[in-house]
């Protein structure tokens, strides 16, 4: 609204294209590929910005003057672990039995870029989840196949709703992509491309 | 999930159909219809889940013994003012132009009766807005007519996406139906009722 981006969101993630296109601007979807494994030795609240620089590094193809590159990187942080994808259901059962009952962080970096800048941020929410049994973690595993989410599972799906107690932050950075933060870096955008043109 | 519970849900929102559908459970959807005016004097803290009671008081079909009729209210505190469904559009308007920039809070009331008996509770998120233009609340309330919403705004679309900055507390709360706490109540009378037949 009032914007005249024309967005390009690369990422693979169903749900941020769903909450990008919520924005009524217009988006295209595309992605990159990049290696996700963390650099070693960074200290693991930066990985998710610098995974999300990136993917946007990996996209060549010139930018337009009103397009802008979206791309974004989720982690899940337990104390000093960080929790990837699981790369099987014994993994991403693991990983709920250590959610299960405490608190945790989400951390989603997001990079946008024109013509003319690079923009990135880190966003963090505070999870809390209810205790889960064996037969929920069982059921949610087999039932919703949670292997493309960090720390295996989705805030918008069934343990969102069973488990999730409390969260400290927005939602929707827990989803995958903080809106109102690019949200309003669009309008930072827009307003200095006005002024420089 | 492993609950046998059928659900009947008393309810004209779409959002908290869709919500109660996502717990996996069978889910019939009805409606009762009842005077929504907060009575006079009562706290506005105790008004949803007043309602919410009120609105199950007003299902009087027999529940079969593995049913469990769910009912629920949702407002908007700002202070010492409680914001209902907005009338029109000019109402809308003035209900965002309160809360932009500001820290509301949302409570839902829920109400859960089965044959045995009934259980309700309330629930309260803290929700902060980002300042909103004058040019966007008019863009949202012309496009997204929130006129059967609490507050004139859904967590869950545009507005939700550019202006909610943050939430202390759940997510599914402010959208109308405390799910976790929905789910815990039910695994609570199911246990009881095992323990009662």
């Amino acid at each position: 609204m009032n914007l005249e981006w024309r967005l390009i969101l690369a990422s693979a993630s169903p749900r941020r294209r769903q909450l990008l296109q919520g924005l009524d601007l217009p988006v295209e979807i595309t992605r990159t590929d990049v290696d996700e494994t963390p650099p070693e030795g960074m200290p693991i609240a930066q990985v998710a910005e610098h995974l999300a620089r990136k993917k946007a590094d990996a996209y060549t193809t010139a930018l337009a003057k009103d397009q802008v590159l979206i791309t974004a990187d989720t982690t899940v942080l337990l104390g000093d672990r960080l929790l990837n994808k699981p790369a099987d259901a014994a993994e991403a059962c693991g990983m709920l039995r250590l959610l299960a009952g405490r608190t945790h962080q989400v951390v989603t970096g997001v990079c946008l870029r024109t013509a003319q800048r690079t923009v990135s941020f880190s966003d963090i929410a505070v999870v809390t989840f209810a205790p889960l049994t064996e037969a929920q973690i069982a059921y949610y595993v087999e039932r919703y196949q949670p292997f493309d989410k960090a720390g295996a599972y989705g805030v918008q799906d069934w343990i969102g709703y069973v488990a999730v107690e409390r969260i400290e932050g927005s939602f929707y950075t827990v989803m995958g992509l903080p809106l109102h933060r690019v949200y309003r870096t669009l309008v930072d955008l827009a307003e200095s491309h006005h002024i420089e043109k």
